[in-house]
């Protein structure tokens, strides 16, 4: 009976058969609180003539491309946490959040505007909740039982955090999407002290991201991929005549060391793209991004008035470019087939990105390259680093945090059961204390007898 | 001097740098003969908004769709041998048959109909090449040096053929897109009598395919799809509601045997999509399918009126359509994106085929088998065996015919090596007999000094 | 509480981490049915200077050689189920069955003699078990609860079986090593009729294998092997020298074919190796094998004598060695090796088996192709087909028996999650009806509530 | 005539069909410099009781331990030129350089010192050639029309070079094992300088090594392993408790980060192993590394010592041990066996290399690891960079040295097809200007017809 009102609830509504539409929800005593609420894009992808923001969540729910979030739509929700801004732990909010009207929405300031930006573009629903830009180390009480708190961790987009949710039976950490960076170039680190205080305090379930687990090493610090574009730009690079690169437009810290590469190499550094735009736009709203010697284009006629100039004198700029997928439309691909800028032998474009490992997305890329390679554009692929733990890091989080239960997270099967066979290396029993579940699966964590 | 004018030089026009776009040209003493005019599809594929059949030859030729025959532009050419009807074969002729205005085209009876239904859809140029059907044993003589010879071979197709240009210094043997197939269920054989005569007779070179050849085994006869499909349909296909085949639209045993089965199953079979029509009708020409106790849909309202009546009675058919490799507009595509045919959870997809391994054709293929799975469909793959030849098959052959030079074609470079570390097995020294060459390359072996 | 008494538990005891040291036992009501007892070769092959023969029970279990049985050692076992002999599956008997001594062990007759064999060959332990030998379809009553049944299955090795444990809770079917072959050269069949009633008599839990349930297609007849080693040697096979062919030992259909085949080529078949000997011998007496117009040597004089004849006159001889997978000591690594036979270009070996994917028989196997390539044999490479069932076999026996509970063996994890996605495929909820099990672990499926 | 005189030849005698026993070999009007005479360990290894050292050069030869240096046995070979010191490039001295009694051999101070021990570890032959230790910059001139010159690059090994034979024709230039690396820790870097210069001066030949050119990226300078093993050390590896590192032993610039790293930490690097003891001492001789901080154990009394006093005291010590391929012998294999040291839970080894992809060793690594996990040792792999250049450093060599011909060497005939792809998208065309070899072959280069 007790343990009945103790107990602990995880809904894994998402992103637990996929790499994408992230959607966990904790519940304890009949309250919930819902961690992120993604997109799947490839589902997305795989259907021609879908208008994401034009479409309902019923109908996206069908296509697979957000999460099903029916086991919980009449639960008492109290709160909604957002780990950081990626569209795959964000992109929901505007189809999700008003499932839930009045229900606030917490996360990092970066990671609040981002939430903000989707629900502006959102054009099915009306989105009214309200929204709280919440700092590292806050701890906001969102019930009578249930407080939430965002610690400071490393990936590839700033002020990312891993979850905690405070319940009466000890924490819930939502560990997804993080790496350990000793190293950060711009002085984000880890928050180990906070991580191993919650280790003493007492953890009753992580809830970990399982993506690279399978890699048997510790992930490289962001300052390697510095180091990788570092290594060639400002030696053989100073040698070329155009140079565009490529990368993630959420990944500002990629782009903070591009525009001190350029300025290092004596060339400016042009953002060109819409996505750029946005997010070094929100960056630099909030002190995250120095831009000096760059220039942001925002509109088409800016593009194609300054390309012309940029392919008349090409060793004066350092393009920044979208398109490091191959996606349909963005600035990289248009170029390939031959729009915006005459791309050829002279240019040389720098990928500092690797290829998401999704078949269409295979397709894309190699599309993409097939065209460059045709038009005599030298390559430079996988300057680049990850953002998300390896196993060891996955490790090192399990014995500081020394939890109770474990439900691997973000990944596909094969990837959960790699996250599960860590986890019995560390003594935890399969099935007894790390659960392997499915979306839409409740996983049930026995609460204490005393209550 | 006299080595000047016996040389026989081979042109390597395309297919020594992809799968796709075959063409070879023979040259001795000043007159030329063509091998295979063929596409690039995926080099079509990865550009959006091409009609091929409105293109100019200039233009596909930019995008690599097709060869680029002007290195043998103004020379004299006497004949163009077609070894078989695929379309990386025979799907340029529209394109560049043009090029050599009256210059005969020879062919197998089932190659030459292919033949004339590419040109009868070439918008761009005006064909006037006449066209010959030729039987297997003939040796039509194109100029005083030089006849050509269609010896009979097993592939996935009917009436394939090795190309045989003799000339004076021996035969150049032209053996692309064969398998030695010892148990073909319709009697199909290899001639090796003829290629071993051949061999006596002595072959100057061979042009050999290398798609497989890095498979250290012998390519299953056809017999062994049949054997697979039958395990499948004739036991616990018995017990199944809607089944759906899906296989190459050229491959007429393939279809033959779907035809048996349905027959001994008590079903009827209907062939759904336009390029099967084209390749069961002119068989049906030629006699080399019987079409007994199944129908072939052609209009669009057949389709809808008899689908409809499928999905009312399924376990009445076996519904035979394209599609197996996701491609759009096809059948079994358009079944997955919910048009035409209730497919779902009562249904069987059997994919006669393998995942022919491209970038964009591994996407599309992805992307049928996510939708089909969304509609719980159940899929069965790989009832299907190959039609190229293996390393073992490839090292009969040259044992058979002895050649004294080999020049690998049908592949990427790493294919062709494969072919030449085999040569190098069989006691050719690579770049003094067996040559490895590019699109565009000339291979030039030296002539008799007697003349 | 009556619950309690009512509950199976099955412990997972060997295979459900590796392919290897497969056993499952079965308790109800306080009493236990073993099945199985295998081991884990490539744990012994890592180490040196381990003599199996000789080795404690203690000692191997260390190793992970062989499966640790402390979870039921106190437990009422009343009968031991020997599924088929392979040795993943009966190779533990000399070690383990000593731990349960009066205890009745089962099987089908050539896996009960191959296990005496087993017993035979035992210097550690003294085995007194009684062994039965035991005909499909017979149910043997073990308890008064309790009673055993072998179906008849096809496989890799004759009278194969998928055992059943009668319980008053119904069925537990183990369906460990098999495949749905409708076309078997010498008429084993599946005895779809036996499995469809029990069925309909209500299975409580089938545990099944998973080694191969990730190929989404159906694995192909004993037939198909068959054709492709006729297509060889029956064909171009006719023309060559010496003739080496090389297959599992335990393979008694494989065996047959090669024999037939000698036959057909007017060649003596010869067997050497010990293990053929073995199995042969075996299947002999049994009546399972006619090995008319073959040889097997049997002592090392006999070896070398016979070998000397056959290096002078190849063409009259089909020699059928050990050593597929290049163990150390076996037939063919020892010729490879220079040793009892020369050898060379004029002999092609046939493999007929593939490799199996363990790192360290990768490496014996490519150790033995270099050696011979270095000679200049020819090999041929995958004639052969698999003897466990794919994706679709699995899913139409889940459809046959429509069990209550599924717990996937035989395999590792990222194997078993397969299964666990097919069977979410037919409906089975992960972690309610099927359970992903680790070796040690028990899984307790909750009995009738009516006792 | 003249062009017979002033032609170049390239004798590829090793290294052209696998990545091992390279050796090349310049000919210039009937005089040869021989560059490099390396071992194929992996075709020592696949036979059992190879006593390398004892062998002559003929069974090593029959092996395929050893180039087959027959083509130039009789040629007046007038120098012996080292690139580096690995011994895939300077293994077989020993055996081949007696062949050529008299000739001088050259190399870098570290190279000819390494050479040496060689030497002095042979025991089948006396080796009489007189070494010289040769500067990078100077100019040996080793006969009236050839020179030869060791260009200073980066490796993973102190002082390589790259070799520049000079003849009268241009230079022939051979860049086997380089990378070039920016950033070195230890302030190693390639002399861009005086490779442009030779590509002004006129460059005819580059032999360039082909091993990682299918890489299509620039390769990480070693500066990103050093911040790898920092990154883990100095910050989690700071709460560990035995560290144990293994690496390659000739790779000096890792064994002197890992001893800074071992003083920073506060811990005592003690080295074991006989090749750790060779390399490190040798480098100590010149300069190349300083050891301060650390120890080296060379007795077997002193390594079972000392190891009994770290396992009482884990926390002092930073182990930097051999055997990070799993090699039978090496200590950290033996550790895994039991034998020297209880490695256990408390232990952590850090990999800091890579898996070399040859399946022998595949397989000893597969074994190591599975040992150490079995005994609850926690592992951290690849923490490690290449060596060795990717493609676009290939690119840039070819851009800085322009040369007029190419002839990839050091890999497998698919690396070597590889890199003719990437000469090819530069401008070379393929059987005209850039050749890929066999081992024996020989590639004429025409020389200047005015001689």
């Amino acid at each position: 009976m007790w343990e009945e009102i103790n107990m602990i609830k995880i809904y894994t509504l998402g992103g637990y058969e996929e790499v994408g539409k992230n959607m966990t929800a904790v519940e304890y005593n009949g309250e919930v609180v819902i961690v992120d609420m993604g997109i799947r894009l490839d589902r997305v992808l795989i259907h021609e003539d879908v208008e994401f923001q034009k479409m309902s969540s019923k109908d996206l729910r069908k296509l697979g491309a957000i999460p099903d979030d029916r086991p919980i739509r009449n639960k008492k929700v109290v709160a909604i946490a957002l780990s950081h801004g990626h569209l795959d732990h964000i992109g929901a909010v505007g189809k999700l959040a008003p499932h839930y009207p009045d229900v606030p929405i917490y996360g990092t300031p970066y990671t609040i505007r981002l939430a903000k930006s989707e629900i502006k573009g959102e054009e099915y629903f009306e989105v009214t909740n309200p929204l709280y830009e919440t700092n590292y180390g806050e701890i906001v009480q969102v019930s009578e039982n249930l407080a939430i708190e965002f610690v400071q961790i490393t990936h590839s987009i700033p002020q990312s955090s891993i979850v905690v949710i405070h319940t009466p039976e000890g924490a819930v950490v939502y560990a997804c999407d993080y790496k350990f960076d000793n190293n950060h170039p711009y002085g984000e680190r880890p928050d180990y002290k906070r991580l191993k205080e919650l280790g003493k305090e007492g953890v009753k379930v992580l809830i970990a991201e399982s993506t690279r687990v399978a890699e048997e090493t510790k992930t490289p610090s962001e300052a390697v991929a510095k180091m990788l574009l570092e290594d060639f730009f400002l030696y053989e690079g100073m040698e070329a005549d155009g140079l565009i690169a490529t990368t993630f437009a959420s990944h500002i810290a990629r782009l903070q060391e591009l525009i001190e590469i350029a300025n290092k190499m004596g060339r400016q550094a042009i953002f060109i793209g819409r996505s750029l735009a946005k997010y070094t736009g929100i960056a630099k709203q909030l002190g995250l991004i120095k831009m000096k010697g760059s220039r942001v284009l925002r509109s088409p006629n800016a593009v194609s008035k300054v390309l012309k100039e940029v392919s008349q004198a090409r060793e004066n700029y350092l393009l920044i470019v979208t398109g490091h997928q191959g996606e349909p439309g963005a600035i990289l691909t248009r170029m390939a087939n031959g729009e915006l800028y005459d791309i050829g032998p002279r240019d040389t474009v720098v990928f500092s990105a690797g290829v998401i490992p999704n078949p269409l997305n295979v397709a894309q890329r190699y599309a993409l390259e097939t065209k460059l390679r045709m038009k005599g554009v030298r390559m430079i692929k996988n300057l680049h680093v990850s953002g998300h733990a390896s196993k060891e890091d996955h490790r090192y989080l399990i014995r500081m945090l020394n939890p109770e239960y474990i439900v691997p997270a973000h990944g596909e099967f094969r990837m959960l059961t790699h996250y599960a066979e860590l986890a019995e290396e560390e003594g935890y029993m399969i099935g007894k204390e790390v659960f392997i579940s499915r979306n839409g699966h409740v996983v049930e964590i026995p609460g204490s007898l005393e209550g």
